[in-house]
């Protein structure tokens, strides 16, 4: 049986291209993202095309036992989960506190950190039990500190981060590998920067900063990263790792 | 009328300290308490036997509406809130991922995180008009790191730390000063270190490292950095402060 | 004998302020700076004046033996160090690392970590036999984060911060009090911000933002904290804490 | 010409594995130590007989000009440094601050905060001429927090991290790559770890927790992570990475 490297969170950016390149090297992607069927089916077609495995599936993430439904139906029909990826955003934009409604709070948090949560107690046991696994978690600026309009995003992300850490803590020792990926920039993705700018700003943007600018981060570069953490030897392990354009200001200075 | 100092989670250790400190100062204190009906009115009725003024009402806070009713009814009937302290734990405790139930898990975070966000949305705007007010939140370690058995609690205190960050950055120019307090040891308080580890273990300690040791945080001293948080001047706020004992680890060292 | 709180840096901005505050909280005040021996006449006479105890002396920090020097003066001659305030910045302002020389380097460690390592086995030695005293260390957003132009500030500071962390594991348990310090942000100070800017420019920012604005950190509001940081409980110690004007941004978000 | 990979600090543990891997990849590697001409010589040979190219020189990175003098030599005689690792420690140990002298606190900070500013001021005019080029900083433990009898070490170590940011903020833009590594845990080396020890405790250590059961970091495993940092593409960099083993606790847990 082929080792699954599975998405949480696959859309047409970091998702898709995680996905990607953990099919090239031989893992069976499979690609769960909650709505746009046919953006799912181009990905995992496009997968195909390049000689890889992969499945996709709808899955709203905060319905109750979709993703540990998901996971088992996986591991019983696909394969075991080597790597599982947790790449959804809190996706809340900016808010002010008066316009962050306690169900919009709520929200952020099902998705940022219960979500992970989730994922990680019905994944871990089953690593545990292989002796072996690797939890890559897509993270953010938000989870290093708070900001204006930032009141769901930063508790969610702040949240995820210190979840990880307690992962890490009690899953390092019997070789589960939990990587906390901190994106501190601008994604060069049409679903999310895309949908969040507008089409005309986003193109505006890409061809100010982006494209040949490499002045937002690209998807396949990020991707490449998450594969190195995976394939990194256990007495080597990284748990925390930032990502940024070049020509980009870390999120510490101004 | 007086100005008002709310406690949220005023039992015998931190909160009813504050609650006497700022009564001290001549705040009327109110304080809010899930349980013990008999311990709350022990707290009101020493405030008051100290010349001070005191309410105290069972609030449970994680009830819809009880903190948004309960800061409404005392903004009508006792006096603006000028200062609202946030002082719930999440209370879980040391338990592996297995032993973590989505209902805990979400526990810990509707008392963590969810809470603050209810309180600062209640009271923020009040604030905002009155051009001035204090949130003084407690906090702890596992704000600052995720460890073994924190799944819970960490992904709910980092959720709080980011939270206040980003209220900092919103209402700080407002004129509202918050500040994240890293209370980072044990605290020598009954209702909460006493019953965690039961009566007689919790005496045993209190010899051991606290009392004339001065190895466990005491809460009148605590107490007494709030109320020094709560009239700096607004040229010199604090926003982040650690607090420990003298011959206690940080929780950076080991 | 008076207890002595020492301060070396004491420029007319936060230097002199806490040596005034602990002047008038009992303390004999040895105000110590580099130049401007009329300046330092001055705060001496102004604390004279308010009815306290002060001494002034010149000291070059980075001369061999000074520091040691005047620590053992002071305590043969005034009384026993129990509070030492270490306030020298790195004072090397904003350069390229083509425009940092060695010398500059150098200048900036030595200015911003040496001299606090200097005073430190001058005086912790001392306080350790009596089994108490207090070190506050000013600090900067340098020490958190480096920067463009930071090259030498932000490696001074940043040894600085970890130096703090280093005697606070040895010293705190053996009752000396080591606060590290963050003013993250413009003091309202004219030896240095006055200096950098220029007299006009200094002017013009404090009519903007300083004055009645608050906008600018008010040293005479930081030797507050100072104080109230030397006046706490060790049951209940801070390590660190940061300050900045309400209306300024902290170093963490832009 | 080759482009150069060169090594400051090339004991037998990171450094000359990270020679090795570079070199394997068709740069040309120069290796520098201190002392142990024969130690280099092994390395240099063994880089050869695996068909990479190196040449290695001794250097004592305190001495005026040394580095200076190295880095123009090579970009004359061998080639464009195109990656410049800076791996000495600070290799001060286990000291109180009685037993901290002057002047090894700041030989402290001359291995550890001035040679790496010194290296950079050397190379990144060079590397921003051509618009590219890469700076992978090893870093510790220490740079993150300071502890007992590290007032040497971490105070030139969180001096390292902070230059390391500001360096990054200046010459990220133009296009030069720098990344702090901190690498958390004990590394399977004889010359640093193994020198520590001596032979017989670090052997029983390498028994215990190294060998098979990865307990400690395996140099060339570090050196695989060294080489995907030079080749992220610029849109998607690293800045700072912390390596350990999997079953080590990390520096924020205990």
């Amino acid at each position: 049986m082929q080792p699954v490297c599975l998405v949480i969170g696959a859309g047409a950016g970091i998702g898709s291209n995680v996905a990607s390149r953990f099919a090239r090297e031989g893992y069976h992607a499979v690609l769960c993202r909650r709505s746009d069927e046919e953006g799912l089916s181009r990905s995992v077609a496009r997968i195909a095309e390049d000689g890889g495995a992969a499945s996709g599936f709808l899955l709203n993430a905060v319905a109750p036992d979709a993703i540990e439904e998901r996971i088992a139906a996986v591991e019983a029909d696909i394969g075991p989960v080597e790597v599982a990826v947790y790449n959804l955003g809190a996706q809340i934009g900016d808010r002010s506190l008066a316009e962050t409604s306690h169900k919009v709070f709520e929200l952020g948090w099902r998705l940022g950190t219960f979500g992970l949560f989730r994922m990680a107690s019905a994944v871990c046991p089953l690593m545990e039990q292989r002796g072996r696994g690797t939890l890559l978690v897509t993270s953010s600026t938000a989870a290093m500190r708070g900001n204006q309009g930032q009141h769901s995003h930063a508790a969610a992300m702040g949240g995820r981060r210190m979840l990880c850490q307690s992962l890490n803590a009690e899953f390092g020792p019997k070789g589960i590998h939990v990587a906390h990926i901190v994106i501190d920039g601008m994604v060069d993705a049409p679903d999310t920067l895309g949908r969040m700018l507008g089409d005309e700003a986003f193109q505006r943007l890409r061809e100010e900063r982006g494209l040949e600018h490499d002045g937002l981060l690209l998807p396949a570069e990020i991707a490449d990263t998450y594969f190195q953490l995976a394939r990194q030897h256990r007495s080597a392990w990284t748990h925390e790792i930032d990502l940024r354009a070049f020509s980009d200001t870390p999120w510490w200075n101004r």
